[in-house]
């Protein structure tokens, strides 16, 4: 897409890395949804597809991340790729001085991610994760009334995530386990809602929904209780099949009353019959966060154009990372197992 | 906005005519939310909107309709002027063999109105209206499952419309009335859920919001009783301060059982207080039917390209009309009214 | 039932006229749920039914509703008999010095209706009317806000009453017609609600569910549009038969927001299934009213105790009475019909 | 209360034992709402209290629970005395051959409760423990739901209890702790629910709430995590102080969907102003299980009089306090702890 005529700006040139489902939604945004900008590349291994998604947007394809990365003409990368990939390409971005939307998790080690965290934090450069909940109206208007005193001092705090049917078998392989995958979303808006840190975390899975998922060592139903640093406790549950739909909620509780983030209905259709009264559920969590998936698009723009730091930082990818380790942790072991703080870096105080 | 690469389609032209809060909606959706499809023109006589709109959606700007409409480049005009003008605008395009998408309604005068239509069939191009709540989701899937049965036999027909405040008292002078400007979206709705007509109309009206209302000899409260040609009945409520937010819904009751599209909260917050359970309530028409908005425009450009005829014709701008001027003559003369038909033309069986 | 033990008032002694339904219901309210008070007499025609409940109640039954009322050893009347014998036994109470407890309504004539009301009045008996909505806990909560300011100036009011199925055709016969039977219920609510009187009103019947129904002249589907003394508008729709349930609600809307009394669930369950998410809904007056049915006569005694007048009086009968006969007249003559006043009696101010 | 008079039975004679606020409920139930049942003794230790409670349901007051349970005129005894009289009481009247319904928990420590159970048992008296809420119309049919295979195989299942504010600490100091005293009925409902129990927990407890409930030992704020014997998952939280109200719900989560028994409003109504749309919320749990209080006392003598099973037993009381021994355990140790089994008396199978 060229510029818009009118326009006084130049527009912002953001290339894409990766071209399934989220990197397409990505780059309909950029080029449509968000003001004076543009997207120059989609950078994907298969050629149909990237080429496809390229002629949708205006942009070129390559298969060549780093041909991409280095264009002059590029000035920032939003990263939806395989997350084994995250790493690399957070690092390369960085080293070419580029501004960096990577969607979450950074890697599905601790070790990786800190580095490539510590890769933009040396360069200088945002690195924004896709955290796409905290953009929310919901969650966004929740937060707000959280800060402004609508539950006191926070008590207890529950999150769930329901998808409406597993992952294939050969993605769950290198997802690093529903922790790190699914319940990472709850982790982050647990941290997002309260302001507080989890400290601790105690967690059982079972594979209820597919033996095969258990047979590789993971599980698709959990429930992982939550310690955070101010003596509040919290509980997430997952599970990778409620056959009624997507079932996402919060509810943030304390000494003055409590804030629930609901569950969604497709329509505001209610039907009564002689079986009772029927509304709709929510099936796509691309539909639940379609609002979500452009704004934190549209935010990433804005505070390059404005200088903000992200709203979701790396900071942010590794404390929900490390809630997912632990929790992984306990699952195996069967035992509380404390939450894993930041390094302090070499040299810091 | 220059064609998209990669598609084979010579991209459709859409001409709006008017950059108003409306025009300005469904240039940007034209522009951005239709694949293949670009703004050659934005017709508005004031100078600074006209261009400014122009300018956002990489179009043209003209003061004068005629200009826009006969240039061949344009395939296709979209009509978002004041109400006064439609039906001129629309005999004009026509003239030119101009498919048009016009707002809601097509004139406040039923002969005007007739005349616009005519000009479109004579000269056999697509006119569809404006009624975007056809393309809801919620009043789509109603319809759907009335269809379907889940009602049987419809008897009682509810519908309602509240706006957060009155418009000004100027606007107010022009608009023909309640019944014409804002019950005519639930005469509409009321045809479609059903796919019944309304036969004869009872209103009562009264000006309890604004004595200057009353002065101008309008309502801004109303209730409208309906009988339908199955022989159903139906109310019709309305009033132009709801100080809640925006409150748009409706029900259709029968044998079976009963659809009702609800009212819709802003988010999924909830908040517990000591004063009970809280939730929002959405405020702004447009967030409303934000979608309805962009599905209706990309509806008509499908329609165009499929040969299709509009789901949303003249002649349900026509009867939608025609209710809404027998409630304001029951309203005035405190009787029931009948519904006007269509004339047959003349010529016809 | 003999007296509770330990208590120091004498037990009041209630006779209950009529074994019906609503009668043996009120009957063992009095029995069991009154402190202090015992039911002497069950007056029934149909000697199976009047045994049976009076050995419920620890009553003696009878057939003669003279040797009930006239028993110097009862203290108040609670009548639950067919409506055309209301009127006749609130005079023979009234002559007998004895307060009453009337079902709904006083009588299907205004001639008789008033005839009752004089003669209470002028024997100085309390005499109360059986709207047992108004004791709701909704309702009462709904008026107490409303009452409070929580809506401002009362614009809109609507209010509706839909049963499961209708009453057999040798009842509706002799019933009155669907609104002084069914909608006296609403017009009863909307003047609780709001305060003020229903001056005109506008209705339109059919009879779409049963056509016997319209062969008695009758219509078993009702909208009928209210006029209220201070402007505002208001509307009432009934139904015969909703298949889904017994569906009772009201909104009253004005200048500060709105209050709405719902309808009611039976349980608290939700399911959610590949269908969508279903809740129940009640289906029987006598569960959806449960409580009021005892409040409203634990009220009564509790009047008569503190020498109270009744929180619904003969007044209130007649004039949901004068609405309900406005309306069948609009109905039949297709116009607006002006409500009757109570006519200011011989040697009033 | 004499005899009703025209029953045939001889009414049943059940002693209540303890006259604070749950038994002088249960009083009333049987002396009123239960057909042919009467209340001949009122045992309470405070004479004030117990007088009252006696007159008011026609009773003898007596302090001695000795003189109650051997009076041959009982027929049966109600214990709702305080929790540490409980497993006395119940061999008292065992050993009288006395059916007998007891407020839960039997006993706070597991040995005298297996004692008491034993005892009945022994004597081959009714046990009947009261967990009100299965008598609770949601609850009854969310388990008849689940039974007819609403969520197919149960996989995640999760309860809540938060009351509106603590009991004193005198009491909590003799409560047994936050999951005896208030968990255990979220214990007993995932069991009534699921049909399968609880072989392992693992919980978090703080004192958040009121820091003189940390200084006795006790949490105010729980989160425990259920591992079942089917290997499904649960979680169960608690909090002394819900300051919206009383805050009670369950939701069982399967293969085929979820049914949920959701928190209770109040009243239907709904106010709509600036502020958003507030419902009311329930406070009381009186109010809330009104219904399965009356329901429990009522099945209690059902069962008596066809010589049925009741349907809590008090191996559902030692089960659900097994679930609270080990939540307790887990919470002062940190660790997963197994639930108890009952142990195989002596020469059983």
């Amino acid at each position: 897409m060229s510029a818009a005529p009118g326009t006084r700006l130049t527009p912002l040139a953001v290339a894409v890395l990766g071209a399934g489902r989220i990197g397409r939604k990505h780059a309909e945004t950029l080029a449509r949804r968000v003001e004076n900008c543009r997207v120059p590349w989609i950078v994907e291994p298969l050629e149909d597809a990237g080429r496809a998604c390229a002629a949708d947007v205006g942009a070129q394809w390559t298969s060549d991340a780093a041909r991409a990365i280095a264009d002059p003409a590029v000035d920032a990368v939003l990263i939806a790729t395989p997350t084994n990939t995250h790493a690399d390409l957070i690092e390369m971005a960085a080293s070419y001085g580029k501004p960096i939307l990577c969607e979450k998790p950074i890697d599905l080690t601790m070790e990786r991610t800190l580095a490539a965290i510590g890769a933009a934090e040396k360069a200088g450069v945002p690195l924004q994760i896709g955290f796409q909940r905290r953009y929310d109206p919901s969650y966004m208007r929740a937060r707000r009334m959280i800060e402004e005193g609508a539950v006191g001092t926070i008590e207890l705090v529950t999150a769930t995530s329901r998808d409406p049917q597993p992952a294939p078998i050969s993605y769950l392989k290198v997802s690093g386990g529903i922790f790190r995958d699914a319940s990472i979303h709850d982790f982050d808006v647990v941290r997002y809602l309260t302001g507080h840190e989890v400290v601790e975390v105690f967690a059982y899975g079972a594979a209820l929904v597919d033996p095969a998922i258990g047979e590789i060592g993971d599980a698709d139903t959990v429930v992982a209780s939550l310690r955070f640093d101010n003596g509040a406790l919290g509980v997430v549950t997952a599970s990778r099949r409620a056959v009624y739909g997507y079932d996402v909620s919060a509810e943030v509780f304390g000494s003055a009353g409590k804030v629930v983030v609901g569950e969604s209905p497709e329509t505001l259709v209610r039907r009564y019959g002689r079986d009772g009264v029927t509304r709709d559920n929510i099936f796509w969590f691309l539909q639940r966060f379609e609002e979500s998936y452009v704004a934190e698009v549209q935010d990433f723009v804005a505070c390059l154009r404005a200088g903000r730091t992200p709203r979701i930082t790396g900071e942010d990818g590794r404390a929900a990372l490390a809630i997912a380790d632990a929790a992984t942790q306990s699952f195996k072991e069967g035992r509380p197992v404390a939450v894993g703080k930041r390094p302090v870096p070499a040299g810091a105080a």
